[in-house]
């Protein structure tokens, strides 16, 4: 139903004059460190499907393993593959059938490519479809000038959010997903761990009624980033103990729930001692490896829930963000430290590597940065 | 195991040689409209109660309908029965067997006595206890000097929330239990009729996290005090069509919850019509008379789900309002208009009558207004 | 995204030599009461849709509705089309892009066609989507010896289940809907009214864990077959009092729930006081008109919940029952207590009329009855 | 609220010329291996208490932990303590206060004796009460002639329930609290651990309505006991592979939830891995040590959410054994397969060793077995 254009095909016709037969590109060009930019053809838009001009992408630490190569890249890419899985762009070509949106409409986008077929699919849970694929992962993505995607995916979030902000709607929707996965409202939240979806999720729980926004780092930039986002309070976990500052910041009590966004093992372990007895913790954050817990202490005797989180609720989430975003409450501006030209992937990769950056987005060839934000 | 005292009897031994023989408060005396403040004997405290010194007090609208003497009262009250079910005290005396809390403490009552015996209390829904007693109602009240509550029943708010604040954390309540009745974080919600709970409605789904809260009512001075809560929307119904204002407000999606607090037959079938398919209505608001609905239309088709709601959960609702006081994330200070002694307490119930009131709050004999608010 | 063909078209190309080109089929031919059986174009396939060929179809209250032009009918139905909303199929066609089924496969399918882009569709909540068309009502139905139909609403039930219940999946996914629509699993629960999907719901709360199952009815023929489903106990509301009886038979406790499908005002306020404090009522039975409810005592003291229960949720509902009957824990034959021709369509409709059939269950032409169930 | 006894005072007065002043009673006397059977004083009876003349008691997995002297008795037991956490009892006297309850009641017994002063038991969920004292373990138990409770733990069990079934509603409870901490109805549901509770389990599963239920372990009594159980299908996992004969039951499709039973690391990973996408998985049964998981491939990528279950609901999982039982839908009467005197408490303990026991019943000195089972 939403079959993705092999990588690199020739288009068998042009939309309208303008279109031009090729693009540049950020592109994972071989197995082994690096990417590289190149000129590649513009998409074709089958069946289904839209081709959009990218406005703006977002860098996220999945491009940064991808870059380097890691064990799990190795395992799931299969280059040539353009990457970017965060952007926003307008439609400018619809494919048959679609009438989702229109020519014009700018959209941001759902980077999981679902089957609408598998279990999940047809009971409302998407984002656990058995046959995912991803955009800059598995099929070409958003590192480039043009970009075709299923017309089901874009989405078409309000006119009056800034375009940096509709650049980054899918991790902001790991935040969005990880937040609501359990009660919030009246509630004393803590997150673990303020990379940018980390970041986005303290603006995301206070937007939407926690009463409490705690936010645990090492990193004094990540940390001072936190402190921007107005958490109540930032704990350097590197200083300070996570459990004793917790209870005391709540009389005692502990934590309703934890958005676990760092896959820090000891973070999993003192979000759930920090947890008061029925509360719950919700896993965002991907561990390097295996980890252990003492299960009997911490989950069982407690009476958790935790929840693994993937993905965006398809498409409860995006509603979700409208709201926050279409109404003013939600103000993630602050997680967005760079905004810089795409050519410069390079040096957005390495500024994540450094650590002194929250989010950084990408503005393609041709376009302008500046004002819209 | 809650047992009240009768409605007067001499006090066996005072717990301190300041404690009076006898006190003011405000009685139902006779079966028949008014309410009369007389001299009555200070309440003893049996074991498992507290007595309180009384702070401060809310008036109610079924204060009004006691006055009154309307149907409902006729069949409820007994006659004598000292008036009052919001209100905040210090402890000043435990019965046998206290523990929750100490001499010196202020606390805010619970309303409901419940009788911790039925399948509703012993499955953690107290507040639809089919064996409920209410203070003021049921047992002597808080309209007085002193009073005694079950120490159950006595809660330590925060320090840190103004007194006045703390006297009407009874109806704040009701507006609390009936908001989280259903989903509000990231939600369009509406709140028909804008008396004081509806009042305190509003703020609290701002606090708890609706991205849009929109009120309605047709007098003048209450959809001021709405616009003082920062309602996003303030509806005229008495000028303006409930449905077409919010689907112009929701851009055509409609509203996902409806918190009711008129018990208006209108107000209830436009909050249903108003409402998207799947939506939710949380009915408080008392209606005076069965009224009918087209079923098919307005629920059944658009699997609505609809609440009843009475009290304050036991003691969650307690829980969330310590979390959105405490935190300073809600503030319901501009619902309370009027700040009166006691013994005004004509001039209270006629300041409600007129309409031109939000809530009223009484200053015991002895006790000083001003200041802490 | 799924659109079917016009009332009646030429067909354009038969996929097979055997395919005829018309077939019969009962048609609502005309503004008034009846029907008629025609000989009607056989429907073509467009992308997306799958033809059937018909093994058995059900017969609906709502048939009836359609055959004696009550008002409801007179604004929906647009004749000439062919009625059936409820059948089963075996794939003889598919369009282009269809993976979901294949040549061969008997298909149950759901009746409601969904637009796939409104909020509900987009947050699986298919079955308030604003846009449905059904088939049978808007578009053409299974009452003929072949059907178009959307392949996503074509669903391959177990082999194992009888083709008569293959049948009725639709309706019976009604009665599921309806009773996992809240707790079930060790609950005490009322269904009142023993129309087919009444029945079906007594076989569905046993099997799906309810502890004890009470139907009541006036009508002696329904209440023997609710008796013949193995409810616990069976209440002729003519004869004595429902709330009196469910209160002895529950020890004074009240109901968990109740699934209402009658539509009968006084069954809908039997049904909430019978229920215990904090209960719920699903509503699927349509009211012939609005009708009133003495809110306070039925719903609001006693913080009851209330759903409108519409369709099936798709398509959760249709993997419950998948497990329910595929299982062997689930079975409905009881209820069929009539397969007839459907050149009989005219006796079906009086036997529905006469109120002494449970469902009924037509044999299109060339296929033959018997053995199967 | 619930102050118990010490471990052995003087009887300040009998009840009545009936009560004796000292009865047997197995005791863990002393720090170390073992346990014996002593004359000990008859417990008194103080407010809110009542006192229980045991007519059955069953033997727990914890009595054998206690009697072998492992390192969480070390930690927990402070001898001396009279053990026993299952028991039904006859109340022959009622404390001051008490009006639960009757004399000559025949009760079951809730083991947790909690605070109703915390947070978690201030919010309807006592089971994880931060102050629990458990019967048995942390005060003296029902392994006695004789045995004092609090009143609100005496649970009148309906009367038509064995009385061995009675004995054990404690461990039963626990079984229904996990099998009822996710969907159920209409699920396929696995059991993996089949000592007692496991065995329970099965039988709740179906009788609450799951649809498949199966079961696994490595014990060829155990396997044997499940499939008298009527489990859907028993899995030696000795012989067999998890995951692939559940995929192989479920046509692919895996688990709607695991009722984790045995705290075996390997039967954790596997009921993960054979979970479908968004399923549950509740955890009982006690790790002997923290285990690691692969979070990303278990529990991340795959939605789950997981429960760590703990004690009963209080006292909603009574409520519904009383339904699931007292309909007749439950019965667990092949679990208990020993019914013995409870001076042969050493004998008991060297069945649970041995692995060829389901649930073990003890007979209290002067009961008589045999008949009402």
């Amino acid at each position: 139903m939403n079959p993705m254009q092999p990588a690199a095909v020739e288009r068998p016709s042009a939309p309208s004059t303008k279109l031009p037969r090729t693009m540049r590109a950020v592109v994972k060009a071989a197995r082994g460190p690096g990417a590289e930019i190149r000129e590649v053809p513009v998409p074709s838009c089958g069946p289904g499907e839209v081709l959009l001009k990218v406005l703006r992408a977002g860098v996220c630490g999945t491009d940064l393993h991808i870059y380097t190569w890691d064990t799990w890249s190795q395992d799931r890419i299969k280059p040539p593959v353009t990457l970017g899985h965060e952007f926003v762009g307008e439609v400018i070509e619809r494919g048959a059938g679609v009438t989702e949106v229109e020519v014009g409409d700018r959209v941001s986008c759902e980077s999981h490519i679902v089957c609408q077929h598998c279990v999940a699919c047809r009971t409302g849970s998407g984002h656990v479809c058995e046959n995912t694929r991803i955009l800059g992962v598995d099929v070409n993505g958003g590192f480039a000038e043009y970009v075709t995607v299923p017309a089901v995916n874009a989405w078409r979030a309000p006119r009056n959010i800034p375009i940096e902000v509709a650049a980054v709607m899918e991790p902001l929707g790991n935040a969005v997903h990880t937040a609501f996965a359990g009660p919030l409202s009246g509630c004393n939240i803590a997150i673990t761990g303020c990379g940018p979806i980390g970041l986005f999720a303290i603006a995301v729980a206070r937007a939407a009624g926690a009463s409490r926004v705690f936010a645990s780092d090492v990193a004094p930039y990540r940390l001072d980033l936190a402190r921007r986002l107005n958490a109540d309070a930032v704990l350097d976990v590197s200083r300070e103990k996570f459990v004793d500052r917790i209870l005391e910041l709540t009389n005692g009590r502990g934590l309703d729930g934890v958005l676990e966004m760092s896959g820090n093992p000891q973070a999993v372990r003192d979000g759930l001692s920090a947890l008061r007895n029925g509360g719950r913790i919700s896993l965002l954050g991907l561990p390097k490896e295996p980890f252990e817990l003492n299960w009997n202490r911490l989950v069982i005797f407690k009476g958790i829930t935790m929840h693994g989180i993937i993905g965006r609720r398809m498409y409860d989430t995006w509603y979700q963000m409208d709201n926050l975003l279409g109404s003013g409450r939600l103000d993630i501006r602050p997680v967005i430290t760079h905004v810089m030209p795409m050519e410069k992937f390079d040096e957005a990769i390495g500024l994540l590597r450094s650590g002194h950056a929250g989010k950084v987005v990408l503005v393609p060839w041709g376009e302008q940065a500046g004002g819209s934000a």
